[in-house]
């Protein structure tokens, strides 16, 4: 599981060999401990003229305790290169005066919050922010897209390590008007280009929030801000309005009281999302096969959970899991479909052991015990429902065409129960690993273990606890917005479809 | 534009070191000429048990002149690794009998066409096929996703060079329950699996139909079946009923009489479509800037086409070319925007003209084009809008936040507009190119250009007539069903998003 390139890298002598070879350098990502603030330092936030996130934005950072800035008005002293293009005047500056932001907002939205935005020193060299977050949801039309440009392009260099880059829009799909559709898709290469360009642990993402939505970001954003989503970069989020109207008291104990089952918890990946799901306050059933009861115990015990020995392709498994948390717990609010298994050939190879093994416990079972489970009622309004699919559900894998189909059907499952779900008050969503250091991937032949971790936007392979995180925040009960995502824990993997 | 490499590995001393040493060894890519058959060989077909595409995919090919195999019954000497599992008793091989196949077709649709349908042999060698197609339709649950193994198994090694892997499939949002939708989803990481694994210039697509479009595949299984889709796989494709009654007369020449705009058309890619829509029986108006005047003219007089000169970002420049189309043609049957810029910069570096250049180029003069275009009633029922995307645009791109920007807008453009325009007859699809062989890629540093070159299923990098031939697909009048699509042109090349 260590990754002794990267030490190497990171010593003193590796890092001056890294850098004059123009090898990979793989940046020490900020991961959350308990305690830690949101942020290491100051955020940077605009918007483009018309936006209607800036203000419900700054009021809730404002009031998690971090310290906002807007940019500084454009003026004499301002970088040059940034001056009015003659190329089109449609898209000259007067299109976008920076001092218009927010001037449109209605004045009751204008909170005491907006008081705590300091403008940003203008002279001499711009100060360092931990994030830049561009609320583009004012951008109608591409000959507007400007604004982006003119807010990233000053602060580009002048991000903290392990920066983070929010930026907000509308869903495409939702757009009356095919222009606007067409401008805040385009916002997708932006993000992703960022989150190629920037480095340093840098992540990017563009976040997009369903009009009325507004209100049901904030645990998305805590999430994307934090060390928590230290190996998430390149994502698209669409965030709607909550299916249901939980909020949790406390943002360092969100699950605190709530029943969460997690499969495949005994090693690796699950036992992770165990341990982090505990760390949230919830109470964790670990369950895991028979043949795995050892670790099993010791996991549910470091975390006070309960132990639970099952074999999930077992015809009666669904009821029997079904009768255990109705007796111990009356309901489960959170359940994380973990357990997985790999039977790697080439189809042409692969016996039909294989395929059936890996399609029925990758695939099928989760069905079988969402079925159970929503027919009897123990998840009700505010559960969820987490999936894990892989980055070769998405991109396809030689000598995984059984895995990759079952995590494929994965997406599909979390995409077509996401809309029959909300109307229960239920959400569901998948994440997507990429290149993840585990017991499996220490197993790799060295080459093909190279190209997997250095081949992404953080030059390193991710650590299990990135994807409980992820699961944690989808688990969070302030995410009632958040239902039919697919978010891939892969440091922008080169890797995809 | 050569590729040294890919001609030292395909001698004879080249051959031997590339396996020895386990180099990427890149396969002669069978490429369309004129007269060519639509295959090489014989192509099998099966289904799923309750698929619907079977018949009409028999009848049209049989039609074309295709030979049609169906896969042996299986038997005593039947490959034994597809024995029946004992894993889970659901996906038994009762549920999954090919003697069923076609069973539960209506008697009506069972034409003379099936009797062309030869048992394939089942002793001995597997003989090779030129394609696999199979209709999975019928596949309503992930429990039944099993027939998919048992055709593709024992057919996996047998298959001519360049080859072609079709799955057909109910569009996974228009499938009524959950279970079936989650069971088509999962096809995509089979048919991308395969992609990545068969190897020696097999492409591997998954097909969408919606219910009610079977009669609308013949243009697509025709390019995807032939040398025209050389360097297109992994890719998903979704039919659905067509938007205007157009049937070719000839397939040879299925642009004959109409009129086509091809803007960028002086050199690489754009001059290839012009040819390929030329070959096709188009008239071909040529456009481009008045610098490549000369090349332009060049292009047009091969081809007996009109040279149009038009600084595309003029203001005037959209009434100026509908005027043009109007007084010489009176319309404009299909539209390719191809012309584009790249002004390379990372975003802390770039000066604000790249921004605007690049993004007024390459997205906001296409969307002024169209709405003239439109607004004047020049392009009509039977109309085809083709954009021209990019990998980066869907993957982004350090270096290119401007560019892939503006390809990502195209792919925006594409998705809202296509609703818009079926209630006019009109498609609109985008091809997203990745690396192509031009002028341009020539110009890389030779690292940066190999990696790109051999990241992908086929490893080389594409021809422009490549991405000529897939625009040739989406303009034909028999692709009526074919909007709203996004297809790479990338060799399945690795990266994605």
């Amino acid at each position: 599981m260590s990754d002794r390139y990267a030490t190497f890298a990171r010593s003193g002598p590796g890092r001056a060999l890294v850098k004059r070879l123009g090898l990979p350098d793989p940046p020490s990502l900020r991961r959350h401990q308990p305690g830690d603030s949101l942020v290491t330092g100051p955020v940077l936030l605009d918007a483009a003229p018309g936006g209607r996130l800036r203000e419900p934005v700054a009021a809730l950072l404002t009031a998690a305790g971090v310290e906002l800035r807007a940019p500084a008005t454009l003026g004499a002293d301002h970088d040059p290169t940034t001056a009015v293009s003659d190329h089109d005047p449609t898209t000259a500056v007067s299109d976008h005066d920076p001092t218009m932001v927010g001037a449109d907002i209605e004045p009751t939205m204008v909170t005491a919050d907006s008081a705590t935005v300091v403008p940003e020193p203008s002279m001499g060299q711009p100060p360092r922010n931990a994030a830049l977050i561009f609320d583009a949801t004012g951008i109608t039309d591409s000959t507007r897209l400007r604004p982006l440009y003119d807010f990233f392009h000053p602060h580009a260099r002048a991000l903290l390590p392990s920066g983070r880059v929010i930026v907000l829009g509308t869903p495409p799909e939702l757009c009356a008007a095919p222009r606007e559709a067409t401008a805040q898709r385009a916002l997708e290469g932006l993000t992703r280009s960022i989150g190629k360009e920037f480095g340093r642990g840098t992540t990017a993402q563009l976040v997009y929030v369903a009009p009325g939505a507004e209100g049901a970001v904030e645990s998305t954003l805590r999430f994307l801000l934090s060390g928590r989503s230290a190996y998430v970069s390149g994502q698209v989020i669409r965030i709607g309005q909550p299916t249901d109207q939980q909020q949790p008291v406390d943002w360092e104990r969100p699950l605190a009281g709530k029943v969460t089952l997690v499969t495949g918890a005994a090693q690796g990946i699950g036992a992770a999302i165990a341990r982090v799901l505990a760390r949230d306050g919830a109470h964790v059933v670990a369950l895991d096969v028979p043949a795995a009861g050892e670790a099993l115990a010791a996991v549910a015990n470091e975390i006070r959970g309960t132990a639970l020995q099952l074999d999930l392709t077992a015809a009666d498994a669904p009821t029997r899991l079904a009768e255990h948390l109705a007796a111990r717990h009356g309901r489960v609010d959170v359940v994380v479909h973990n357990a997985g298994i790999t039977r790697d050939k080439t189809i042409g190879r692969m016996d039909a052991t294989r395929w059936d093994s890996v399609l029925d416990v990758n695939l099928s079972s989760q069905e079988r015990i969402n079925d159970v489970l929503l027919a009897r009622d123990l998840i009700t309004a505010g559960g969820r429902l987490v999936g894990v699919s892989s980055i070769a559900g998405i991109a396809g894998n030689r000598g995984q065409t059984n895995y990759a189909t079952s995590k494929a059907g994965v997406i599909g499952l979390v995409q077509s129960m996401a809309p029959v779900l909300a109307g229960r008050g239920i959400t569901i969503n998948a994440v997507a690993p990429g290149f993840i250091e585990t017991n499996m991937t220490a197993r790799m032949p060295t080459l093909l273990r190279e190209a997997g971790r250095r081949m992404n936007s953080m030059a390193q392979g991710g650590r299990p606890v990135d994807v409980a995180e992820t699961v944690a925040w989808f688990a969070s009960p302030a995410s009632g917005g958040v239902t039919g995502n697919i978010v891939r824990v892969c440091g922008q993997s080169l890797l995809g479809a």
